[in-house]
């Protein structure tokens, strides 16, 4: 059943060194066309407009948090700790290799537009008729739903669940060291190894040696840094907001019956909203780039010229406010709109933010809480870390984050003569 | 003319740590689409599919190119070097920048089929009607044929041309590091700060001052060990193999009349050799990906399944062999038959070779010298590096390479007790 | 006067690759003997013995002081900003090279006891008939007065002071990245190269544009981790007091008219206070260790102990604890002393804190304050970085710590059954 | 017997991140005074004069010979491979730790003048009285000779000995990385992680699978590479023929009766030959440079000068010079004479050399062979690598090095005037 390869496999990987596979049943998972497909998902999706060498994928990534989830359960096995029920090393390997296996193109954009979840793509993929579904069944009738709710988080042992969706998770620690290697930032380096050593399975979760909290203030601190330096960088988010209007449009469109020059089969169907687990494994970031590349030469100039915007990185500018109020909002939208701009796509405001770590946070997208990170002391005795930790203490539930209001500053600059003093004032011009 | 920005720019670039940008006319070319298309190809073809982190793109190694050019020129500014000539600065650096402009998908692949040089796509991209060209001109008329002519090598002064043409020129230096870091192998690390501090312009051309010896052979080690290692990998050989097939076998239907289930604007062109600039340019990766996710369902199943080894990454095998002689090549090739196989597609050999160094290497590709490697010793006597260093002397001319054969595993194995003994033997069957 | 080398120096270093240098006073300055001694005091004195890669000395980190305000400078003259004044290049890099040269033998440790202060032994060495001082008067006859003053920060222009003495100077950021490096730890990496861009000088300070808010951040989050984790490491602060009390006891012993074996020439005038910059400059840890080694067979057992025990790193253990009441710490003591140990030496408190950024920290060890951290904002406006950053307003005044006693563990496990019933449990016997 | 700590000790190293002690005589050991004590002797000698950064000692390096050797077993037993004896780890581990435990103060030094050995001081130590030797015993009263014998060499599974002492063993893989670190260069890298797991036992030695040939190329010309800029490097031999003058003027003043001003104990009884063990436990590196600082105020002029020179860095420099014959080494020896320079001390001519690789190379050093370096193929056949190799062959034998003949520069420039006009050409005077 849990058959291992006559010979260990080995992946080149630059952040890990090499990542080993020992499990037959990984490296056909990996061989799935499901899983090869995520080689044409990147993992940061348009950041590689702000930080040119983002252009990793999630491929990569997913064999990264198989890796990190190997190395855990090894120390585990090696030390034989009781509290790690030694059965579900490989059913908590597929999970963490198989996480991410749902995301679409440029995911955060396209979610909000069309209301589905990664999550739940994930889920289809690995119970519906697929590759990584027969090999998954070859493990047992129940195993593809056993890695599902590892996913989905209700499995029923939360250590399993813990390893790979936690506030210090494989998954989370294999991004911030990956992303900050591809960028190029110093911010998202810790000691992974450190940390790693001083895990512990501790009655159904996994807890972290206290000897390790200063490991864990590094790696929050490394994480506080990369969604400000790195995620929520300004230039990332107009990247992001031109695609979430590329795709409200063309929706916006396809449902007013406007007949588009170019449209290509899963496309369609994204629009009204009938995909299939088939149609979706074909929506890739090489699609959807093809079809902004075709677009370019719509009849719809606010399509095309959106596209243009994404493809040739003529993005948004922004300005820095405070919280504007209900009367400045309409005056700005009313002025935008007087000017012949259009204030649904050519004005967005935006407010990112994060905890850099929170007791008990109740994780925003998911709506599912994140458990907090548990110190284990000298005397077998557990605290969160910010009971012990000062620095923790004085930074959580601190948030931070500033409104920013994106515009095409071209269009804007060339009718600044037209606009009123204060809103011209406000744009700096 | 040589305008200077108001303030510097700065691209975070994981392997020279920053790109400083302080010419508005580079500035100015890096927002052209032209240039920006450069991000829709990758830099190392299908090589991701044997490193998987090697998902970078041409743009970012452009902007590497530019970066040690820009680095090498200053040092030559700051040192006042008599025979630097310091009215080239501006024209070196777009050159620099611009010297793999016309690049298309899997270039390598592409060009032997369709008996295209990205050189020359350079070269009209620079000199016909597209932003880059507009850009160029507005320094002077002359401008655009003055960098054509150096990514040609046909510039009235060689020194420009060794720049970013030479045994250790800023577009290997850039290559070899920035493919390291992104497949995360250590052998292509070489010391390029003294590397870069020892050059001298020296009587129109550029040679390394005698103390850097040991840096010179040191980055030669690493170019003949990233060959080895990571450009002729058996497996990324595979896959070029593949895509190479993909496009004879596309075209060869185009030409008999084939109707396409899928075909899209430049594909066409590309087939019928009428390609312009402009469907150039929309020649990309993303494209490329797009036509053989859609091939996949056609009726050609030859096609079909070369579009599917490659997306899927269900490569061919290999056997590595002496060189075959006449007699067993047409042996095997008449079995390949006889199984139902095509000796066309399904066999191909392979012999990847390089000079780890050559006195006066005859650059296969472009049919034109790369200057050697020349040392200036305390005397002011120049030499060139092989006569000075014993290890370099000692694998002058060495070259290495063994004849691989390729073959689709599954389906000679399905049929392997039909074959010859000694045929199967070769294969191991 | 400011004569350059005909060509420029390096020197390989291990945290900037490189340092250059391009005066001839410089050169100069690093081929005294004052400054070759560097080179036999660690820079991070007993800290090997916790980390044992930290073995780098005093040397390489004041070539390291000296390189980070090279580029500074030069920073400052390529953009020619008007609020640095040129003609303080030469003295500033002397100031740099030159601020740690009084440093003696593990000085944190001696300086206590001596009540001698490393800063007033650089004045001396700078100031009386040495090789520095007749290297310095030839650039000017008060030259080595202004050398000194901005190392006392008693210099004119503040501006000159803050390169090497602020919360964010030449000598900290060298310090964390060199200690990290040669400890093996990743806690004291930040982005050197942006900082270093974004410092300007304005009215008489050096400030930090505001879009290096974030690497400042992840500077003083480096600078609070190095502290925890290296600097306050507890097993360093046992060599530390162990260091401390043989230095104590030797000085006891010594005014007590006590004949030692062994006894060599600056030892005994540092222990009468009658040291001339002569005998201070023979005083090297080299010496140290080897009058150590002598006095491992002195006939006071506890000076002979106490080296034994530093030389062959039998450390004393420690306890961590609240802070003892009076009652407490004095049941201790009398305890001790019953058992025939030496509360003076067998019985020492430590309670190690450092604020991770303070808005005006009066710095404790030099009476003096250190200069907050400012930022420079686009409309030219100065805000000390606490009012702009979260992260940082979160901390400020943070202080961290707990009181940790030392004891030598084997004599008094020894004992334990004859302590009393409550001590005996705080030391966990 | 083979006790397991009850918990898993950890170093931070910055080679290898962590070193995992997991026995408690290895524990044992690295706590003996013995072993501490090679925290006052350092890897490279004299070296930190020419890059800084060589300061560390041979204790982190005997750490990291241990880790290596550790990594390497536990793959081996990992994989359950049938030709390792499994029943030799600890004594492997244990010789790993101590195999450089004999060396004294700058050992290549001292040894040409005193004709000892440190190996057979580390014998010497394992067997006689020693902290160390009491821990081997506790294991079996036959283990210190054991570990001993492993290495000398002379133990009678040579597998054993390969471990420590190969062409590509523990202590080399170390010392090339750490040295590399600690320089600061990055010639010395290489794939570790790869090699180690691609190492073999196999019938009585240990051999590389053929797929790690590259690997093992790289790690040829890393050690070619630290040869050739690190070992070998013009200064770092001026240096070392200053040690070697020091010792030898002591030696010869101390044998024809000279009053030294400073002598200290195991000093005399080194000039006579009559150390103990105990007596060169005492001679570290500080108590030399101790000495050294004070024989800089001895009468004798020559040998003042010399520890001058030393502890001054005020290296002889030299010149480079074909193999010099006969006629013109007396000349230039008479010329010295008559100048009134001291021909047997000013004048030293070197010639360093090393083979990259040989098939059998014998050591010069310890006069015994160094077995090659073996592949094994997937048809289990062996093949010395420079038969799979091109490069390694076309690099077998070579060896390289020029002639540099050593003098005090000033003095000679000095007395130009009065030199032969040939011989002053040759000094470029």
């Amino acid at each position: 059943m849990q058959q291992s390869l006559s010979e260990e496999k080995v992946f080149k990987d630059p952040v890990h060194k090499y990542v080993y596979v020992q499990d037959e049943v990984i490296w056909n998972l990996i061989n799935t066309k499901e899983f090869q497909r995520l080689r044409r998902i990147r993992q940061l999706g348009a950041t590689y407009l702000t930080f040119h060498g983002a252009e990793h994928s999630r491929f990569s990534h997913s064999l990264g948090v198989y890796e990190i989830t190997r190395k855990i359960i090894s120390q585990f096995e090696r030390n034989a700790y009781p509290d790690w029920p030694a059965e579900e090393r490989q059913v908590s390997l597929c999970a963490a290799l198989l996480h991410d296996l749902g995301h679409g193109p440029f995911s955060h954009s396209i979610e909000q537009i069309f209301d589905t979840h990664h999550e739940d793509w994930t889920c289809r993929i690995l119970l519906e008729d697929t590759e990584v579904n027969q090999i998954l069944r070859a493990v047992s009738a129940d195993f593809p739903q056993r890695v599902a709710s590892i996913i989905c988080k209700t499995y029923e042992k939360p250590i399993v669940v813990n390893l790979i969706s936690s506030q210090m998770d494989a998954d989370r620690m294999d991004y911030l060291l990956r992303d900050a290697y591809f960028t190029g930032v110093n911010y998202g380096t810790f000691d992974l190894e450190r940390i790693l050593r001083l895990l512990r399975p501790h009655q159904g979760k996994i807890v972290v040696k206290e000897s390790g909290m200063h490991a864990v203030e590094d790696y929050l601190m490394s994480r506080y840094q990369m969604y400000w330096q790195v995620y929520f960088h300004p230039v990332t988010r107009s990247s992001e907001i031109i695609l979430r209007q590329i795709f409200r449009r063309a929706k916006e469109l396809y449902k007013s019956g406007y007949q588009f020059e170019f449209m290509i089969a899963p496309f369609g169907r994204l629009f009204d909203g009938s995909l299939t687990v088939d149609d979706y494994l074909k929506l890739d970031e090489a699609l959807a780039q093809t079809v902004f590349t075709q677009w370019m030469a719509e009849r719809d100039e606010l399509l095309a010229g959106l596209c243009r915007r994404f493809l040739n990185r003529r993005l948004y500018k922004y300005i820095t406010m405070e919280e504007p109020d209900e009367a400045l909002w309409s005056s700005i939208r009313k002025c935008f709109a007087e000017l012949g701009l259009h204030p649904d796509y050519h004005l967005e405001i935006d407010f990112p933010f994060d905890l850099p770590y929170d007791v008990y946070r109740p994780d925003a997208k998911e709506g599912r809480e994140r458990p907090p990170i548990v110190l284990l002391d000298a005397f077998d005795q557990l605290a969160e870390i910010s009971d012990k930790s000062d620095i923790i203490r004085s930074i959580t539930g601190l948030h931070q984050g500033r409104y920013h209001l994106y515009y095409p500053e071209e269009e804007l600059r060339h009718k600044a003569e037209y606009m009123p003093k204060h809103i011209r004032e406000l744009f700096g011009l």
